[in-house]
């Protein structure tokens, strides 16, 4: 094998989680493999999720019982920087969110509420709930979302998510949502400034081709797109711009080492 | 007053009902008066709404208990497009739809479904219904949606209407819907076809800047915007075209009767 070109050179891997790394309680095939291999290789390594459904403790748990091993620092969620984003400006939200993450957003007061948040309720999402959102733009509050995906995948069914509902409560407000997590350039760029690396050494590993490899293209990062998860034939030519497209992490990571 | 030059006159007239005739059970000021001088005046009449909470039988005995006297011919509304639509292709809808309509849209057979239209279902939207919507679009499954209305008021507030919940299944599932009601091009044509009035010589007057006005100028009709009902100040400045703005109905009849 030829030696890499150092301009080659992939020095970060952002990794997306949910049909990236796993499905629910079920590892991607060599999926933990792969990131042994990348620890090995010394790259510098980040977990990048816009999943809301879970806590961050729950997800670093989740990670770990399925053998991977990492700091917590590595881990970089669209919840986190949502609650970033609010605390820095001291608003109050209306958090349409899951049961699960409905804790770590009581730290905001929730009373009188100035802003919004939306980000993958499931059940929560009803008529009342996005009504309510939705009344709460029109008189001027901002709008968070946790990201523009569309669906995912869980149990072999797709099931729409936060995006969708994002997109609702925009139209019938007339507004845009300031999304916080993938596909936001900012999001990106403050993984990527986590690590040494510049981001056109990054490479961002996802199945969702906009959320994860368009945002990370425009963010100016590398992208791969794993045949795994949500993915469906055809979704690499959903969007323009030069990107790979792989099996699997597998394939992604030793697109990554072995330069 | 001088006489209207013929090129101007407006030989028929299309009537929004909610929020330019009333308010929920509430009549707008001189609403009854205006219809009544439309009527001496001889101009040709039609009501024209995308209401789906309603059975058109409602409609009418609604209409007709605020005191408009109209023929049931004279009636428009999205659901019967929509009835339509499907009945002429023999497809069998996934009906996301408010209870009270539900009865109206049970003459199609629901099981194994292989279409999806959503009128305004209110608290039958939810995480559930929408992904099973959702679903069944991914599957290849048109989707029907009863118009792009935004928000509608009811009781003194803004409301969200079924315009955001088709926009959101849309997005989840990468589809575009077939728009039956307002501000179909198809619907206008449909109901200025039943007058013997050209597009151009008929008015339409809503309080709807988007799904009555852009949608009737789109069809190549008049249109009036009324200060009632959902509008807001500047709704006018959101589009672009050649149309009145007016205070009520009663102006815009007085426009259309005297030229």
């Amino acid at each position: 094998m030829a030696a890499s070109r150092e301009s080659d050179m992939t020095e970060a891997l952002l990794l997306d989680l949910s049909g990236v790394l796993y499905d629910g309680d079920t590892l991607i095939p060599g999926a933990r493999e792969a990131v042994e291999r990348v620890q090995r290789a010394g790259l510098e390594l980040r977990f990048v999720t816009n999943t809301s459904q879970k806590t961050r403790a729950q997800l670093l748990q989740h990670l770990r019982r399925l053998g991977f091993q990492l700091e917590d620092e590595q881990l970089f969620t669209a919840v986190d920087a949502a609650q970033q984003w609010l605390k820095q400006r001291q608003l109050r939200p209306y958090c349409l969110v899951h049961d699960n993450i409905a804790e770590e957003v009581a730290v905001f007061d929730s009373g009188d509420p100035n802003a919004v948040l939306i980000a993958d309720a499931a059940e929560q999402f009803n008529y009342h709930s996005l009504n309510r959102a939705f009344q709460l733009c029109m008189e001027g509050a901002p709008l968070l979302g946790v990201g523009y995906n569309r669906y995912f995948r869980s149990g072999g069914q797709l099931m729409m998510d936060a995006g969708a509902f994002i997109r609702a409560v925009e139209f019938a407000a007339g507004v845009e949502a300031i999304i916080v997590g993938k596909p936001s350039a900012e999001f990106f760029e403050q993984v990527v400034a986590s690590t040494t690396a510049r981001e056109s050494r990054a490479l961002m590993v996802g199945d969702d081709v906009f959320g994860d490899v368009e945002g990370a293209l425009n963010a100016g990062l590398r992208a791969c797109l794993v045949r795994t998860g949500k993915y469906r034939a055809g979704d690499e030519d959903r969007i323009a711009g030069d990107f790979a497209v792989v099996n699997s992490v597998v394939e992604a990571v030793a697109m990554a080492v072995d330069g």
